[in-house]
């Protein structure tokens, strides 16, 4: 494979990401469609159960797995278990070269490690349906085109960051009558060190492809410690980046898996290793905020847990605020760090187009929305996925004794996994008087993370209480997504101002078929990295910036 | 003061400095020459002494002060002391119109501050020299129009950075047959909150105003506060935004100086205050862990201490290496980060156009030209400038002892202020042999930054020797500046390895009117970010990006 060739093939994908990442506009390389895809996923999915993910990884002294799909399935694989002292020199050894091939070859190298595994997409998607407990056809689109368009929009970032200053400059300083001062000047982008991708359970390529792609893009090794319990979408990923690199004429080693074994808990270990710079982080907040105060020879980026709210103060498409809510309670069980969780609805109810509506309706019409959307249950079954982990069972479980329930979860059998365990998402009824939260020690319900499909229709005093109660919860707890609804001009512009103040990224009035809790690659910002849910943003230029240093080197001309 | 006459005044300089950030060319709007300037600098710095400097700042609750310079005159000004508990919530009062005002007029009324600061570069001059004690001239350029450049620099980036993202966009998705799905988005950016600005004693202008200007730019309010003894420069600076912001129609508290009380020791407390979302500060290494370490609140921008290495391999022009570091080591007594404090020669000498030069041959002609650079009284006491304070004379002091002393430090009389201690610089030699620092814990002196007139002509047992004594001391300790000089082709590549490994900003072969502990903005990194002497680079994009956050809100279109 010749680095000309492979940019030939890639340039042009490359400068249409920069284009849009410009622009904002609608673009993917990556079709959402399965017709679109070649090649029986299934087959190759199936071949790989019960087998060895042999990596050629030096270092390794071990084989460990034990993945259960949230379906039921025990895929039996075992993975490279690293010894870390022999592992990351050799990760290291690969840099000088990588450097040197500069930021457009590294890119190029990246977008045919992305092309690759878009090619295997089919696969990729049973990978992560059987890690992540996601449906089907989410598993495909979310773990697939959505995911390497992540990747992609990294990329493009982490390029157009590095050719910023030019890999060479004449400097020439007037001195009057004199003859001017002149340097030659040299720019080399130089990488940071070891990256670390701390993957997640829930979404291991769309959140791990971000921090992946920058880092190596910007001349990083990058170390994969997937989650246990998601562990082959990963693995394959470093499959792919070490065959590419190798065909490239670079250090397989430059991509590396750290599979660990149960219980071993690598990812404390590893983070404060004075080989790693930079440490890519999706999941709990208590885990993330230890990285960020004890991972302190590193960059830290985290997306940890947070509280959306949905403001409901008025609508002018009550059907389609119904429906649209409905879809986003109930996408992949509400197990994205997206999902609405608080839907705040003055007690007095609210204005529609279909007449006035009392909490009590707007509450009861989301919850005959909800369970008509799922009420059949192939349907329910492709919508919602499996619970990823017990834990939100217990959690869901749980939820009913918080409030008036408005929605019992209902439990669906999955005809092909028996053992799955499918629940549609429940409506709980809670008090939302500022009594109850406008103190320093408010413990009221909603105002901490319930993951899962738990939501709280929560009546408060008035829309402007609505506000207050956003913008506590989004700077104590943290957002990931702020929805609102109204038709007063003088409301959208109040809900705006706190999003603006608070630093959340905000969905107004959406009916139809874009959900709050979806974000588009190369257009929309997934977190804003100013609240407590996240101290990043994907993607942008801070997310890419610090990955990398810039080296001159000036001589006399 | 309309904006669109700032726009249509500044907009030009704005785009001359986004041009060159790019191609990284020489150029500046500020001239260096004191001709260029009118008004008599003098006569307004003295029209200062002993006043008040009142700047209308709420929560003032006294006035303290308490500067002498290094030349012996005492300032006798006094500046407003801040109730915090009302100066900040204040400074947080105009966020709301200074985000609405968008990057464009941000930038354009930094450019205004910018530029009224520059018409007064003269009285800025003396304001440095006499807090700083640097000489009049080096005051003059570095605290003037070079402290502006960097300051302007710091705004072309951060403008560069905030319109990276369009301000709106429409956004349509094809859904095959159907209608597709539209959204229209619009993007603003945000600032983090107030940013601390701590000063420091040398160069408060220089280092201060990249920071400064940096979060100002991208909408965030800057507190200043100075270092005790040189408030001043940094007092009048904020005068100047003030005035800038109210005529533009902002309000003046976006700019507010804290300052303090002797041994009052304010940026340990204002440093960990939740309002404080951004911190930059240039000092002690110990500080500045301290800030790294628990600021967590914040992001922290750090310039710390670092130990500088010149390595000395051969040279092509003898005469011109040496009288090159002569001026090096001179300039403002050494007491720049940028300065060289380890000079390593092989002890069995160098290759020159002037025939082999043993070790002791380089170190006395080194120290020959250093004391004729520096012969004559008035060009001494030109280069010099005074000692800054008294720790810098005890340490100078106390580096005789360290070992051979091959030029003794000279007290030099100034005839305009005969409280200024001037001393020249001491060149110290020093063993260099491996066994002294091949261990984990040497405590050779050269492995300690001795800031100040002191440099160590270290013996070192070969280049290549030097070149792992270079790798570990930037490892260990940091460095903003290395210099080399070499004729050969293989130990030029081998030091520029291990700048790129080590992340170093290297000057090569300096002989001429270019030294290496000068940086030029637009052009040239001051520190890298990628070694213990600095977390940040001035300037570049990781300097900015992460000072705001994009907030997006879509609509259904």
């Amino acid at each position: 494979m010749q680095l000309t060739e492979l940019s030939q093939i890639h340039r042009p994908t490359l400068d249409q990401a920069l284009e849009v990442i410009r622009t904002r506009a609608y673009w993917t390389p990556h079709p959402e469609h399965p017709k679109a895809y070649s090649g029986d996923g299934k087959a190759a999915f199936d071949a790989l159960l019960g087998g060895r993910i042999d990596l050629g990884q030096p270092g390794t002294d071990d084989w460990t797995g034990g993945e259960v799909s949230p379906y039921g399935v025990e895929l039996g694989i075992t993975y490279p278990h690293p010894d870390l002292d022999v592992l990351l020199p050799a990760m290291s050894a690969g840099t000088g070269a990588w450097r040197a091939a500069g930021p457009e070859v590294r890119a190029v190298v990246c977008l045919e490690i992305l092309a690759r595994i878009s090619a295997r997409t089919p696969e990729f998607a049973h990978a992560v349906m059987h890690t992540s407990g996601q449906a089907f056809m989410m598993a495909f689109q979310a773990g697939g085109p959505h995911a390497q368009d992540r990747g992609l929009e990294a990329v493009a970032y982490a390029y157009a960051e590095q050719v910023r200053t030019p890999t060479s400059a004449d400097w020439s300083k007037p001195q009057g009558k004199r003859d001017p001062l002149e340097l030659r000047k040299s720019f080399t982008t130089v990488g940071r060190g070891i990256s670390l991708l701390i993957g997640c359970n829930t979404f291991p390529t769309w959140n791990g492809y971000p921090g992946l792609f920058a880092s190596l893009a910007t001349g990083n090794p990058v170390l994969v410690k997937p989650h246990p319990r998601a562990v082959l979408p990963l693995a394959l990923t470093v499959q792919v980046a070490r065959e590419v690199l190798s065909e490239a004429g670079f250090d397989p080693n430059l991509v590396a898996l750290a599979a660990e074994r149960p219980g071993e808990g690598i990812a404390k270990s590893l983070a404060v290793r004075p080989e790693i710079k930079i440490i890519d982080y999706t999941g709990s907040t208590a885990f993330g905020d230890w990285l960020e105060a004890n991972a302190r020879q590193a960059q830290v980026y985290t997306e940890k847990a947070g509280v959306n709210t949905v403001v409901v103060d008025s609508t002018d498409d009550y059907k389609g605020m119904l429906s649209n809510l409905a879809f986003s309670l109930s996408l992949y069980s509400g197990q994205m760090c997206t999902t609405p969780q608080n839907l705040l609805i003055p007690a007095d109810g609210i204005t529609t187009d279909a007449g006035h509506k009392s909490y009590d309706e707007v509450v009861a019409d989301l919850a005959k929305a909800v369970a008509g959307l799922l009420g059949d249950d192939t349907r329910a079954n492709a919508l919602l996925g499996a619970l990823v982990n017990p834990d939100v069972r217990t959690r869901l479980e749980a939820a009913a004794e918080l409030g008036e329930v408005a929605l019992a979860s209902r439990e669906i059998a999955h005809p092909d996994f028996p053992d799955a365990v499918v629940r549609t998402p429940a409506i709980v009824k809670l008090d939302g008087s500022r009594k109850y939260w406008a103190t320093s020690d408010a413990d009221a319900a909603y105002l901490s993370e319930c993951f899962g499909p738990v939501s709280f229709a929560v009546a408060v005093e008035s829309t402007s209480s609505a506000l207050d109660l956003l913008r506590r919860t989004v700077r104590d707890k943290g957002a990931m997504t702020v929805g609102a609804y109204t038709t007063s001009a003088e409301v959208e512009q109040a809900v705006e101002e706190v999003c603006l103040e608070e630093c959340a990224q905000l969905s107004l009035n959406l009916t139809g078929g874009v959900y709050v809790n979806q974000t588009a690659a190369f257009s929309d910002f997934h977190g804003s990295g100013g609240n407590p849910a996240a101290n990043a943003a994907l993607c942008d230029g801070a997310f890419v910036a610090n990955r990398f240093r810039t080296v001159e080197v000036r001589r006399q001309a």
